[in-house]
């Protein structure tokens, strides 16, 4: 039986488990790259493990997040990331040099390799025909020190592309009827595979919008073939070297399939508050607007913004909007400032932002009260630009700049004729804005500079016998890692920072919790259904651990955050009989006297509410490994203790 | 006797008074200009006078200091702007079209011609020959209305500029060099006009760098001729009609005088924590750098940019620096993005921000814990930049660039022969960012937005004949203006919300002290020597008179705060016998039982410590003027009673 291409990069990665669907696989990490927002943890963790060079191919530290700098915090944070890049063998993008998808596909993905990302939208990669995927920042400081990352075995969702775009039609749109199609929750344990006759017209920025909002899927990665399109791009980035094809067989097999007739599509517009809540852009147009922005690891490609500089060109910004601009990466900004396309951005009145990620992760350009926004961004939650009630539509780039000078919701197809924009023959390569890391030799001498946002990674013990706490708190269901770990410009510096960032757990729900967690120093959380979703941020777990939670008991959990308590070593509990969540009140002394014999011969958990006077059973989600890790005190010691056993 | 060219223009504009030193002057106001920081407060203010138009020739509102937009306040206060522009007849320079200085004085500014700004910095417009201007935003709001602005008959000092300047060696230079001789002080009460034969060899924008920082020296204003070369830039900014000559009288007679000779300048840096903290960077040479920004209403200029651009071609910014750019005006940046001269600065690594204020006034690009930080800007008072250790040295964009490579303070005379760089014979001229108001008849229609960011603008009533009050608070000797209200990032997008902005009055003195005084709802304050030293921000008025403060009774106040308070219809108060001081506690009731009749007839105020039983008198330092503001109740009502008496 043939093999479709993720299947074909994971049977050549593959170091633990089999390819059958859902079981837990292990796969070996050609590559990794972080961002500041989790890479300052992710380091940390790094450190704690004891290893002192990087064992994947390469490594990559990106600073694209916390740019604004509004205190001491963040340039500490990146001094503190460029000093152990250097020390342990990882290159350092630094600040102004780009967003690091953008940058990652430009200068470093390499078709049929693997690389996992402490970001969720690393499957960009999978534009270049990399197996890419987001991880916690513990998995990918584990990945570093040469330990395989852990999936369970996707689905495999193929998405057959026929035709052709027409005029004013881009990847966005693309993606965008994908997710009107599949929803939110529809690349949930499968890899998204593009395929078909369409593939071949477009270029590898426009696939990698594609790949990257495939995140929106809840996909665990998507992936384009490697084909003649991307060797052009790879030799248009003096990378011919790194070019290798890569197909699906003929004969492989799809869990789905899905098509998408590219010449039928329109421009599409995602409404207020979800990705999957699409429309086409000619059903909302008149609709008059506040703000456009342009950018993103989604939007910033030398591409997009030519399309959006040669919209603009000679025309005015509408008085009744703001248009903000970041291109990608210097690459792209450099060709723009020196082929005349920036002028005429400028011209036009945009505000021209550093390279960056910027406003789509709520850092700055936060619209107006209400104020609606069109964004060539992936996410439009409510109150993640900043604004808790701004509107948030997510567009093409196309869509963005005539909408912008318009004043109104505009379709492009209104523009005329389209100017044809081609990439490059070559791009301007100039990596002076990464540094390579030191030499093993030239490492023993780099210092480490920690400022005072820096705190250590908080510390773990292999599970103890028995646990004895209060419910410390008691929340319901769909409680999202926004609840437990709040996010945005103003706690998003202190990523780095547990002790500090504790001050805001779980506080959306109960302002007291932080000082009642402190002043008893351990506790449970109990809850109910849906239990952590959203966001894959690994402080939702690690705030908690620092808080002293021994335990989470809940109806059910989201598969990431219940994955990254447990690397957290925080022990994740299922309620047997659901009703046994209604007989427990917060501050309930409860007590598991026989947690770590239970768990290590399997058995269902002991729980007893003592304040109650019942007993009743619980479940642990565990696949073996993760049983272990528990038992271990989480991913940290637990890699440790395989590293020192070596 | 001859004439200066600062009293030829005060003598053109008087409406009020006599020209001798110290008495009180009224002038009439040609332009105004605000940023957005005082902007919202400024306009609330002339709102509240209840006049339809501005009555001045030309007012104009810039959008340049709350850029960054982490909330949804700074755009909403943004669109209030907009729309009360609009409404009332005042130009509006949209966000990203640039700093207000820079922008003013590139398209507006006119010799001979009055300005006031509500921006400490708006003295830059000497630089083409205005008697330029910063005050509060209820000076603006009443000059806007027709009103005179009112000060003390400044002395005159002459700098006598001599020689020429040598290779690298800048505008910026000379500032540093009169600041070092001159102090902080040396201005005050001051205007200093620049002349001699250096005084044709400097164009316009350098011009403008010198009088922009004259600031620091605490003088009223400073001021350049209108000569040859303020017509040639008049004429390249297309606008040779507004060109006027200005030269003091060969007879004119200066209180002081010094002379500075540009052929012995050479590079120089303001050291922490003070720009009258004078260096040559050759004694500094060799210090390590973490961080250089370039830009400001001091030096971002297309010259100064231009020169950077230059030094940066081709090279690469050392590893441990990061170097922020953010050019002055979309005029300049395009003018950058059209020449290529911004391919170079982007290809060296500049982090290239928003043309706006940035990290001059603290919104963004706080360097390191402790981190030494270049900067081309004015000040460097300790924790402006947001970093509260942050070492900030105030230099030329030269040295800065220089540095910026090097890794260390870098003297650019060490870079070999300098390239010669002029100013273009036409600047590229669009102002598509600049909206007019709306017509009288238009102005009718259209609808002020006001987000929930925008407070009115606290309402005061005629001064009472008695006050009795506790002594809410009592402190020491040289308390600022930023311990009154302090500033930052962080509370800086509250500015048009007094009510919000309270939560923060002096609470680096007290924290208690915001709900202390809504607990009594009013209260007298009692300093020191002093007080109310540093910023001009009418904020540190206006918050107290929200808080109920009737009376601030010192030792001695700093000049301008203290108009403030009368501005706010707030009793300033001065111990006859500072003894008296030391007998009061915080908290001690307090009474002052005639102070309107006391007032009106020019008594020494009679108080009353109830709580100790004792009385004894106290001076209040106003004018005639000023006297009948604080009876009416402060400048707003006092305005009001006489515009519709009239």
């Amino acid at each position: 039986m043939g093999l479709t291409i993720a299947q074909k990069i994971i049977k050549s990665h593959l170091v633990s488990g089999n390819m059958t669907v859902s079981s837990d696989i292990g796969l070996h990490i050609d590559q990794t790259l972080t961002q500041d927002a989790t890479g300052t943890m992710a380091y940390l963790e790094f450190e704690a493990m004891g290893i002192d060079r990087v064992k994947t191919e390469k490594s990559v530290a990106y600073i694209d997040h916390n740019t604004l700098q509004t205190g001491f915090e963040n340039a500490d944070d990146h001094r503190f990331i460029q000093t152990t890049a250097q020390k342990h063998g990882i290159w350092f993008s630094r600040p102004g040099n780009g967003i690091c998808h953008q940058v990652h596909l430009e200068r470093f993905g390499v078709p049929g390799k693997t690389l996992i990302g402490s970001d969720s939208h690393t499957p960009t990669g999978g534009g270049i025909g990399m197996l890419a995927i987001g991880a916690g920042g513990l998995d990918v400081a584990v990945a570093m020190g040469g330990g395989a990352y852990h999936i369970n075995m996707p689905k495999m969702l193929r998405v057959n592309l026929t035709g052709k775009l027409p005029a004013w039609v881009s990847a966005k749109d693309i993606i965008l009827k994908v997710l009107q199609v599949l929803t939110v929750k529809g690349g949930v344990g499968k890899i998204v595979e593009y395929a078909g006759e369409g593939v071949s017209t477009l270029t590898v920025p426009e696939r990698a919008t594609i790949t990257n909002m495939g995140a929106e899927l809840g996909a665990t990665t998507s992936i384009f073939p490697s084909d003649e399109v991307t060797r052009e791009f790879l030799a248009a980035q003096g990378r011919d070297a790194d070019w290798k094809p890569l197909a699906s067989d003929p004969d492989a097999v799809y869990d789905e399939e899905i098509t998408i007739d590219l010449s039928s599509l329109e421009p599409m517009a995602a409404c207020p508050h979800s990705p999957d809540n699409v429309r086409t852009v000619r059903e909302l147009a008149g609709m008059k607007i506040d703000q456009v922005c342009i950018g993103s690891c989604t939007n910033s490609s030398y591409l997009d913004m030519m399309r959006v500089a040669s919209i603009l060109k000679g025309k005015t910004v509408a008085n009744n909007v703001s248009l903000a601009i970041a291109p990608g990466s210097k690459q792209v900004y450099n060709m723009l400032a020196k082929n005349g396309a920036l002028g005429d951005i400028i011209g036009a009145g945009a505000r021209v932002l550093e390279c960056a990620c910027g406003p789509c992760i709520g850092m700055g350009q936060s619209p107006n009260s209400a104020g609606i926004s069109l964004r060539t961004f992936n996410r439009n939650f409510e109150g993640r630009s900043g604004t808790k009630d701004g509107q948030i539509y997510l567009v093409s780039p196309e869509t963005a700049a005539a909408s912008a000078l318009a004043g109104v919701m505009t379709d492009p197809r209104t523009l005329g004729a389209e100017n044809a924009i081609a990439l490059p023959k070559t791009f301007l390569i100039n990596d002076n804005m990464v540094i390579a890391p030191a030499s093993p030799e030239e490492a023993k001498n780099v210092e480490v500079l920690r400022g005072p946002n820096i705190k250590p990674f908080p510390s773990t013990t292999a599970l103890a016998p028995s646990i004895e706490a209060k419910a410390l708190l008691k929340v319901g269901d769909n409680i999202t890692t926004d609840h437990i770990m709040p996010a945005g410009a103003k706690i998003l510096p202190y990523r780095s920072n547990i002790p500090r960032l504790s001050d805001f757990c779980f506080t959306v729900c109960d302002p007291d919790f932080p000082e009642r967690a402190r002043k008893y120093k351990k506790g449970i959380i109990v809850g109910g259904h849906n239990y952590g979703q959203g966001s894959s941020r690994e402080h939702a777990a690690l705030v908690p651990l620092y808080l002293g939670i021994k335990a989470v008991l809940v109806k059910s959990f989201a598969r990431i955050h219940c994955a990254n308590l447990v690397n957290a070593g925080i022990v994740p509990l299922v309620f047997q009989n659901q009703n046994d969540y209604d007989q427990i009140d917060q501050m309930d002394e409860l007590s598991l006297p026989n947690i770590r014999a239970e768990l290590e011969s399997g058995l269902p958990v002991t729980v007893k509410n003592e304040t109650k006077g019942f007993a009743f059973h619980a479940d642990s989600p565990l696949t073996d490994r993760q049983r272990k890790m528990i038992l271990a005190g989480g991913l940290l010691n637990y890699t440790k203790a395989k590293h020192h056993s070596v």
